[in-house]
């Protein structure tokens, strides 16, 4: 029996990865481990069959024999603790990894989510645009610091790890707000990231989810 | 030999409580693992030797022999994998103690930070009062989602663990904001983990750093 995640049927972003399922693609691909995928509408997302996997009435969810997950932190170190690839061996070191999963999620994505989301939510406000160079100033410092960090690294630490892959999704969304520009490493970073085949593999599903539900308008 | 955390030489909660060393104290307490604690000045929380640890520049950070960890999700992962007490022993079980460590992380503290850092950062801002109420409801639309998972349960999910750690240190948070008085499931969750005596011991011991800091003015 193949684990099953959840996604939208219509992804907002029409495709380009940022979805949070994506996370999850990309981890069961580096591992190997096939998956199915149920669909969901906004309008599912919001009911109780959803919401009694998923209280907070996202996605994805992952579920596999007795076990419901959700929060793409918790699936992907899930995946990663099944299977070897994901996480070092040794324990210092994937207790690091671990640590940079955190850090993607806590430290580094909550300004990059607050930019995008300000720019969808509070767009046509009168103080959106005074308001723009704080929400710029918040994502770059954590980007600046990030980027002195990793140096000329390949990797956050030693070889890639499921801390590289939930950074590098964070740094999806950055870059496609143009926010990587100033920061080379980080995006020759993502690029290594995005030529992985598993990332790749993962990357051609989600988008031919969206691809898909065009075809049917 | 004890691990050593680092903590704020001068807490600007006034020992509240919600530095982010008290996740990690409470942590230790619970398995009965005794600490060191540097105190940091905030200038030397930017300086090239307290960055080495931590790339953000932040507090706390974790050293034990050759292992140097920040996040606090992190660190208290990494104390629960190394002692009884914060992680049942189930695999599943312990699959969804970790989804509720990076719910509260990822899922519920950005809105209750957000609206926190806007207080302190935006208040003299002419938009400053209209965007509260956009703010406000970000915050309580997470917290009424938890509040509807939780209903009458005593922790979130069968006996305390890190995920209620974490969740209660996030909440406590949006408690000092008012925010939890609609809530009285959560509040009272909340004053459930305040009440454990390895949160009053984790509790007093940030306190005195600040009056012993207060005193020496």
């Amino acid at each position: 029996m193949n684990p099953t995640i959840t996604a939208f049927e219509r992804s907002p972003d029409r495709g380009r990865g940022l979805a949070r399922d994506m996370r999850v693609r990309w981890a069961l691909e580096e591992v190997g481990q096939s998956y199915d995928v149920r669909h969901l509408s906004f309008a599912a997302m919001k009911e109780p069959a959803h919401l009694a996997l998923h209280p907070f009435g996202q996605i994805p969810t992952y579920e596999d024999g007795g076990l419901a997950l959700f929060e793409t932190g918790a699936i992907v170190f899930h995946i990663a603790q099944q299977h070897a690839g994901l996480l070092p061996r040794d324990a210092n070191a994937r207790a690091r990894a671990v640590m940079w999963m955190f850090a993607a999620l806590n430290t580094v994505e909550p300004p990059i989510v607050e930019r995008a989301m300000a720019i969808v939510v509070e767009r046509g406000e009168p103080w959106f645009e005074q308001r723009l160079p704080l929400l710029d100033n918040n994502a770059r410092k954590r980007l600046s610091e990030l980027s002195r960090r990793l140096g000329d690294a390949e990797w956050l630490d030693g070889d890639f790890s499921a801390g590289d892959l939930m950074m590098a999704n964070v740094l999806l969304r950055a870059n496609a707000m143009g926010l990587l520009a100033d920061y080379s490493n980080l995006a020759a970073y993502l690029s290594r990231n995005e030529a992985r085949p598993a990332y790749r593999r993962a990357f051609a599903a989600q988008l031919a989810v969206f691809t898909a539900g065009q075809a049917n308008d």
